[in-house]
């Protein structure tokens, strides 16, 4: 018997279609090996093409003059980074001016050295870009909502191989959000007397066990109980706050040991996956710091979303969430 | 200058990436032609394989012995028919047993007729089909939701290329089909001074033109001011209706007139693409029917969503929807 169950931090059914199951390992890829090279001459992010991108923002050195990840605006941008907000309501045409920031994050010089393969020490550094800029973007008055995320591979929506992480800052607050906050302002008083949803969620997950990747002193690696698809997975911060760019060295070191942790379990187990991740936080202005907490959601692109998803913005997850997680946390990292 | 446009029917905002847009023939696929045979021997849903699926639920037949439609169950359903709601919450898991309806409606005999091919009076045929099966659904008291929706094509999630619908009854009503209820509730009472916000909306879209792709006495299609995606296209009733599955036989003959209309209309102009159709429709029951319109929301599957979409729920809409109405407007589709 199939189970339809709800997340409780989004308010979103999700059927797991046991009854379609498929065993994890029938999730990989299996890609045609390509060999990536560590240097591609026409790649605008690799060295010596600097002059290809706009001018950096953010640069970390490696102490012999070299750059180890660096921030540029994004040469496609979706959103312009000059001139001022201009609302406009017609009748039932209501737009603001799409005014707002967006960078690449390029996050090592080395065309081939993909997250899952960077040692922890570097990611270190990814996450300082990801922390500088996202407080930068919060400091511009017009951006009201920031998001990092980073697509990985063709099927993830990236033609760009180079590894690169994205940040926008919005005009706007997306609906989608503040629906998620709401409900968040609605369980921290009404359900969990004064306790932040998804700490309380996040206790859940922790007494229960079975859906947990990875942890250390910092964070919790798990398949969500109620994954939207096969291998979903969430990493909490175990400290509450619901800002992202407020964390402190000491949880961006244990986050760039989970991160790298995680990536490379899915490397292994599905075989370098195509996937997106996402890092929800909301503003350091603090208003709402006592009800958000921020994440990382990552998505391993292994189903498709279709006819139903679109009609229902329900999900079928045709893997069980439990076996997902045990799959990933039986992968030998250390071979 | 990008513009960040509100969708007032869901509440999404939606970057149109202005700076970054393509010309409407830059999204067609240009897939390689392939000759798609009038009947494939080993298709479960190719006339002589009837017995390859489960027991036929409903049928129209030509006059002469031969089915033009019929409906089986599917045979992967994501669902059980069988069985009761069992409900459980221990702690923060919730979830109800997967108990639900899940058919496949095949919509021609000829393997190789598409909908954009099929004439308007076989397409009737699919229609009342889908009337047929979402009343019969509903009559079933485990339903609390129906949805009807076509996967169209590999990149749209179907594996199948004999053309077929499919619709579900799922034993939860989703949530995001209940945060658009609640906004169009409010709207409708504390906006459109008991109007439909659905019915406002169109009202604004035919007097503005420029987004409308065809119309008939029954119906509009039209690109949505906010589009998601370049072509994103919403087919509403014009007389207010919460229920597809009320419409009259007038309607019935106008949407099959017009759903050919668009579906040839992308299949000349964008050269046969994957896309998704889905129904949306509250309940015949009616509690709710002041407030919701049924209308079809079509989706060509050209452009990919990725992180910023996963992290954010917003989308960023490569073509400006006036540009892709007036694109599939001006489509041939009588040589």
């Amino acid at each position: 018997m199939p189970e339809v169950r709800l997340n409780v931090v989004t308010g979103d059914w999700v059927i797991i279609a046991t009854e379609r199951a498929k065993r994890p390992e029938d999730f990989s890829h299996k890609k045609e090996k390509k060999e990536v090279p560590q240097y591609v001459e026409t790649c605008p992010f690799c060295p010596g093409n600097e002059n290809q991108t706009p001018d950096e923002t953010f640069r970390i050195n490696d102490g012999h003059g070299n750059w180890m990840v660096r921030s540029v605006p994004n040469k496609f941008s979706a959103l312009s980074p000059g001139g001022e907000i201009i609302k406009s309501k017609i009748d039932f045409k209501q737009y603001i001016s799409g005014v707002g920031l967006h960078e690449v994050i390029i996050e090592t010089p080395e065309h081939n050295k993909t997250t899952a393969l960077l040692p922890p020490s570097h990611i270190e550094k990814v996450l300082f870009a990801y922390k500088d800029r996202q407080l930068a973007f919060y400091n511009d008055e017009r951006v009201e909502h920031v998001i990092i995320f980073k697509n990985h591979g063709a099927g993830a929506g990236t033609s760009l191989e180079h590894p690169h992480s994205q940040i926008v800052g919005t005009p706007v607050f997306p609906g989608q959000v503040m629906m998620r906050l709401g409900e968040a302002i609605r369980n921290y008083y009404y359900v969990n007397f004064g306790e932040c949803l998804y700490c309380a969620y996040l206790h859940g997950e922790i007494k229960d066990r079975e859906r947990i990747v990875c942890e250390n002193d910092s964070f919790v690696a798990f398949v969500p109980y109620a994954a939207l698809s096969p291998f979903h997975l969430w990493i909490f911060p175990k400290t509450h706050n619901a800002c992202f760019a407020l964390v402190n060295e000491k949880e961006i070191s244990d986050l760039a040991f989970i991160l790298k942790d995680v990536l490379l379990r899915l490397y292994i187990g599905l075989e370098n996956p195509d996937f997106n991740y996402a890092v929800r936080s909301l503003s350091p202005r603090g208003a709402d710091s006592k009800y958000f907490h921020w994440y990382i959601a990552i998505v391993p692109r292994v189903t498709q979303a279709a006819g139903f998803e679109l009609g229902t913005g329900m999900f079928i997850n045709t893997a069980m969430p439990e076996k997902s997680a045990e799959f990933l946390r039986n992968i030998d990292t250390q071979s």
